[in-house]
């Protein structure tokens, strides 16, 4: 098999693609997959700074040296959950600093066991919640805060194709309009809501794997503990089983929806963004979801004022 | 187990509706699942008479014997498409026959092969088109023209739930906003087009079977040879197993869908229905699929006219 590009001897297979490359043409390949969701969706205007949530895995690393590669301005956060079991999140503080500082790139370290005095888990076992959820808000609430506090006018994460279509398929599963509305790689700013784009969207998880090797990117391989029964993962089995049969499925599915986007913006539950009581965080309610899964006291005063 | 109606010992257990039966609380379960789509649907009128496509397969039989005992007033078709591999159209036609005259139900046999000197697998390979394309199309004009000349005003397929799923998840691979916009448990009628009704739309494969054993139902087991590539199956299979891990999944997913079935209504392709040049069964282009499949000469007749 040859490449595509130069017809030199191929070094890896995409089947989504109809396509080989060399090692050089598959590294191109990916940048220009990032490149052109940067594009399709307008998601940098120029010399910003972009805040790049790295977890200290090979998706959110990868991107934070294709940004570089690229030309832009990254600025990485790592939130520290604060998961213990499997080293969990001592791993992931180091890989993402370590990385951060060979590349030169500024790199901010949030530890929610500092703040709070205890980590997502305990807290979502004190308060019966779902572990995922309440680490995917705290995760969410700190990257908007930092940003603000930076004067950054956009957030970068890491999700790859795969992760969007599994988002898609379990919103789809519950015909969650709110989330489906939810779903595009660029979600743009809103009162005190900073923009969010997803700048990985076109590139597959096994294609940031491959480029991280290529790169020799010292990637978190441990996968955190507590997500193990996380139907999400199920989910990408599902749909990586229908790529194999059908290569170019998963790309199908998420490019439909993002092409007809629109019908599930038009026909989202309308709502009103207004700051948190407690916190000033914008919000849908009178107190956000954040403070009333970490300060339940706070938010209950809050509203018997 | 207990029954969940009658606390007597129970027979099967239904983790989707998360309840037991015995076996006379089970069959009034399945029972009340059609008769609450036909409600909810507004399928049937009072005393018209139906027509009910039937394979000879469980899902069709099943349906035959439940309108009968639910007091509506069946006349079977069946539509013998010619496919004799592992006899499998002889040995449909028998059972469907054999089973509408004990019920006492008028059944209608339509021969493609005696129409057209071809089944619908000579004519796919033919045309180079994909078999259950041409079948599903052939069937559903022979459907529709039964019930008009007949003068019936609905046409009732035996379509369960896992059926309405699979296709619902096709078509959101693909996001063809166009079946998306078909694939309610009602099909209203449109010029020239017979309503089109799926009683069967709350219930599971399992439980169609479950209920013909139950009563005896002596249905053509033997699957279409042809559709052995069908990704329809798979997806059938990919739902069965997220069932299997999340009782409900499918009630859900295709529930869902109906609630928000507008959306896709609204946002379909314009078109309007004018009578086929050839055989002035309603179509948007000039000469219906039927006849540019079955009569291509005839149809370039007609475009060059």
């Amino acid at each position: 098999m040859k490449c595509k590009v130069c017809g030199k001897e191929a070094w890896i297979k995409i089947p989504s693609a109809n396509a080989a490359f060399c090692e050089e043409h598959f590294d191109q390949y990916v940048l220009r997959l990032v490149e052109r969701a940067i594009k399709k969706f307008k998601m940098f205007e120029g010399n910003e700074t972009i805040v790049v949530a790295v977890s200290g895995g090979k998706d959110s690393l990868a991107l934070l040296h294709i940004l570089k590669r690229l030309g832009y301005k990254p600025h990485a956060l790592h939130i520290d959950v604060g998961i213990e079991r499997s080293d969990y999140s001592r791993i992931s503080e180091e890989k993402a600093v370590k990385f951060a500082s060979k590349l030169e790139i500024p790199i901010e370290v949030i530890r929610v066991e500092e703040i709070h005095g205890l980590g997502v888990i305990d807290l979502a076992m004190k308060r019966r919640r779902i572990p995922c959820q309440v680490c995917g808000l705290t995760r969410r609430y700190y990257m908007n805060k930092f940003a603000q506090e930076l004067g950054a006018p956009v957030i970068a994460t890491g999700h790859t194709l795969d992760d969007m279509v599994a988002a898609l398929f379990a919103n789809l599963l519950r015909w969650d309009l709110s989330y489906l509305s939810k779903g595009a790689p660029l979600l743009p700013s809103e009162d005190g809501l900073i923009k969010r784009a997803k700048p990985l969207t076109f590139v597959q998880d096994k294609e940031t794997l491959i480029y991280s090797r290529l790169h020799g990117i010292d990637f978190a391989s441990v996968e955190c503990p507590e997500s193990r029964f996380a139907t999400f993962k199920r989910y990408k089995k599902l749909f990586e089983s229908l790529e194999e049969e059908s290569p170019g499925t998963k790309r199908q599915f998420f490019q439909g929806y993002v092409k007809n986007f629109r019908i599930f913006d038009e026909n989202k539950p309308s709502y009103e963004l207004k700051p948190c009581l407690v916190c000033g965080y914008p919000t849908i309610s009178k107190v956000c979801s954040f403070c009333r899964l970490w300060f339940p006291e706070k938010a209950r005063e809050a509203l018997q004022e």
